[in-house]
């Protein structure tokens, strides 16, 4: 079985490794079809660590997967061999304090795919726990089941938002995971979702998409833009999806009066935030850290045609050109959204 | 200025009354431009009265309306003459707790268009508060800026039913409350709407509408075709729309494991409520009273293009000929949705 | 060991079983200390089921105990050998959706204590799973800490009732979950509990709790009770907590605009619900089913004095006279609250 | 009719003014009785403004108030000459969309007492929203009423906590506005609420207090200490109550998974947030300014005994004294919570 294994910082290849044997209670069997790269596998691959989570043994990259089920363990009777499906990569413990009151996404203990040192999906096979994986209907393409993770992202922010139908939208950049935040907070229900970024590449990505309009941060100030759309009222639900430190100076003065931020964005060094202009306008926040219970909502919505994520798979590479797909990468053309790997 | 005014049960026809006046601080004057006719205008012209309320002076019909802004009072500044406006046709009393609170729709003292003793919209001219008028995009139609008060009822729905993204939603009836009912939870935030009624004719009004799944009742079971739908789970949100006393037998144990009813329709006599069954799936339950705080929202959805309204109705009478509209409401044709007078 | 067994309808003794064996992974064994009795412990003895759920097998009755750590199995580590506990009696499928969503009291594979074929915990000693058994601080008793099952429930409710700080409650019913739900109430954040009830020995119980009005229902009207002392608003919150089918003819207009009713009670027999009632005062309604994620907080706000627990401990039996406890019971004294065992 | 009036910076005096007049629709003239000494009065008379506040023109100051009705405009019912009355301060334009939306408070058309250009209530009689006028029950003291306004901050914080009913709670810093806080926490529901401060006098004066835990900021860390009491879970609810820098550096931190911060105090310049900490712990945050929908919710408390706001009358200054007042609030006792003035 071959799997894309990180030794250390800047040392990773495609290898043989042991097969992962028979799933448990519990747990599928999984033939890996495609695999996205995130930014956090090729953070691990160029630096070796993220904050606290530092690679110190070999470690399989991935996390964004979809595959076929093979074999499923004892107890397991919704997924069947033959199943496509798509993988939640985080697991958590499941007598956890966190899990018991539906934030399982932040229990400590949480398992999650290619963060140290637990190893990732690009493999030809993994084990799964069965609770943590979703049946992709037909409808739905291997490489739209792995962007159902990153998608997945952006549909926790709108969860967290609590988007009021016909609520006007804002998104605070473009890259990736503002892309998907503003596809979710559509399809969650914005009437309009204005999204803003300074590289005019990433906003011509969204061109033709119903209920999002592009504003070129260059040219024209977001929050301006949305005040005139409404009568000076601004936007209920404001996401920030930069984690930039200069996108924070106009953030808390941005959403209407009793609106709301969701911090999508991670800086990595604390951002300055104005409490007193947030307070004057009776601003909540919410912050998102990957996801919980979205999984099955993304694949439905995405599935119903609300969302089109096809679209937004920009290259997809051989398993065996792994390391070109990370090289592709890192190049960071402005057009790429999501680079994928199939096996 | 011409009026359509109810006498007494069975007696109402145009004819001549005094002007309006001039708007006072915070109102506005409106030449009338659409009217949509209700079920409960068409009940107080057949019955003199709906329920404690009861015609017992002349009175103006109608509170569908949409029309073009004459003339503003002290104090207006966010409307200007010519402007194409929707009106909200409750205005509360606005230093009531209710309005405080948020819940103006239901604030005792709220004064409702063609609610006795209060006159409706179906005139000439109208004076309402400016504050419970809204601009119509120029992409809206008089026809869909009439529109937005059934709609708003459905928008209210949704908004109660805090649709989170992707959720799977029911619909029971596909009458003009059902019907936008179902329009409201798919562009607020539902992965698929499924919508059942007796009536095939209803249901082929929605033909062709994506994520929006209709359900022939006399042939299918709604729960059975949602469950088999989910993997056995259900919707998360189920509206009734019907107020049919036999459409509450099975409403309890529709929903998903903790989730909401939101109840729309309104049954004259009490029904049966089989408490045990809910409690065991920890359902929540919400009720509609008109709506309160969507107009905008309704106005905007619409303007988005992630509702069309316009295919809804389904005729338009002048105003000289209101009887003959009257009349076609209570022919009762499947196929007609929403009756409307233009002036 | 000895059990408090149930063979069938009217068949119950003390008896010899099995030891319980060692705990397995993430389970503690527990020697029972005080186990309280519940009316669905009697009506499994006097009817042999309740709705669907029928004694088929000898089962030992019992779910509201407390007791001492014996043996904790691997990979508890967060409890002890001679920790006193108390123990939620309903343990979920970790990995079912309902626990995802952190709704585990409504998950359809939940195992609760001496709901058949469950063995409930009347018995010398029972193994359970460590993330459901809480630790009792040294100022709660082992009565308290029995007692803690039933307060969950009123916790519970209070808890979707969703209080605001100094709301006005009303309570329908003052029998054991009226009164339970009462004092989580006010310790919920109510001004004043409003609880009614038509027998005075039960409202007597009551006497001299801060916050809380009792009010006799055979001579007074509870909702005008409420609207008198609110200035004609009414309370924010209803809790019905009869299941009584007369209860709930005025209840649907008991709550202020914007108001929410709970409904504890569980009725056998579908009751009469006045929706339009409901809908022209924007009511909302909650529905409960056991409790999730009370039981550490139930035990917290014992703990810290905002309710006492222990005056409604009615008599104590010893294990040997269990039938006498249940004949005690029986008797339905209108003073009694709780009858408990003590092992 | 005598006025405490600030003419400018540091010059302040009592001296007559033109009475009143008669109160208009909707209003009330009440005689002043008690009103408390807020950091916002003595900052204007110090620094001749607040932020974007600028003393241009001479203003009465005091927005802590309570008096007698003396007399009531057309239309008001609910209030009599005779009773006694608590005011809240702020008075927003009542068709504006904040207003509709229930959150009056961040109306930008609100008129607040003795906010710049608006008067105060240090004077013998005012005119009032009697919307904005709640009566005080014969067991709460004028002094108490004046003290609903700070109690009113308290309460909006612990109500926008959406606190469960036995939730741990932690306060950082017990000025006026901390102990405020930890009262209506308490009151709203938590079963224990850690209070700090670098004061040990200031902890003081909370000593007795069931259900509040102080914790000397200059020997123990509060988010350690509650750590250490729930299990190494923390606080679901953390208010930070100093405005001051350091606060800012260990809050982020201090919730339990999926646990809220309430950011009561205001910092005057922008604080370092750090996000990424808050996002893994799944933090949401709300802000606090003034207050909406709380003053009949903080009196009913204050009524029932939950909460005893008179011991936090540090002193109470006759009304020709009011300079006296002044400069007693900056001396800065650390045992003084509330002066206030008797008129």
């Amino acid at each position: 079985m071959r799997a894309l294994m990180l030794h250390e910082k800047n040392r990773m290849s495609i290898e043989e490794v042991e097969p992962v044997g028979s799933p448990g209670p519990g747990e599928v069997r999984i033939a890996m079809h495609t695999v996205g790269i995130c930014a956090s596998d090729v953070h691990y691959w160029t630096d070796g660590k993220i904050g606290p989570f530092v690679v110190e043994a070999p470690m399989i990259l991935g996390h964004e997967g979809a595959g076929t089920v093979l074999e499923v363990g004892e107890g397991v009777t919704y997924l069947a061999p033959g199943d496509r499906v798509a993988m939640e990569p985080g697991v958590p413990d499941p007598t956890s304090r966190a899990v018991k009151e539906g934030n399982y996404n932040v229990d400590p203990g949480v398992q999650f795919w290619a963060t140290p040192p637990v190893h990732g999906c690009l493999a030809d096979e993994v084990l799964h726990s069965a609770a943590y994986t979703y049946k992709l209907p037909d409808s739905l393409s291997f490489a739209e089941g792995a962007l159902i993770e990153p998608f997945a992202v952006g549909m926790y922010a709108a969860t967290k938002a609590e988007i009021s139908p016909g609520d006007v939208a804002a998104v605070v950049g473009a890259g990736t995971i503002g892309i998907m935040t503003a596809l979710a907070a559509r399809a969650g229900g914005a009437s309009t979702v204005y999204i803003s970024d300074v590289l005019p590449q990433k906003l011509a990505l969204l061109d033709g998409l119903e209920g999002i309009v592009t504003v070129d941060a260059t040219k024209e100030d977001l929050g301006q833009r949305v005040r005139e759309a409404t009568g000076g009222w601004g936007p209920q639900v404001v996401f920030e999806a930069t984690g930039a430190a200069p996108a924070y100076k106009d953030l808390w003065s941005l959403p209407a009066p009793g609106g709301r931020i969701v911090l999508v964005g991670m800086p990595v060094d604390p951002v300055p935030f104005d409490i007193a202009t947030a307070q004057s306008r009776g601003v909540s926040l919410e912050t998102v850290f990957r996801y919980a219970n979205v999984y099955q909502k993304a694949i439905d919505l995405a599935a119903s045609d609300a969302v089109d994520l096809s679209r937004f798979v920009s290259e997809t590479f051989a398993f065996d050109d792994s390391v070109g797909a990370f090289e592709r990468f890192l190049e960071g053309r402005p057009t790429d959204v999501k680079i994928q790997i199939a096996l």
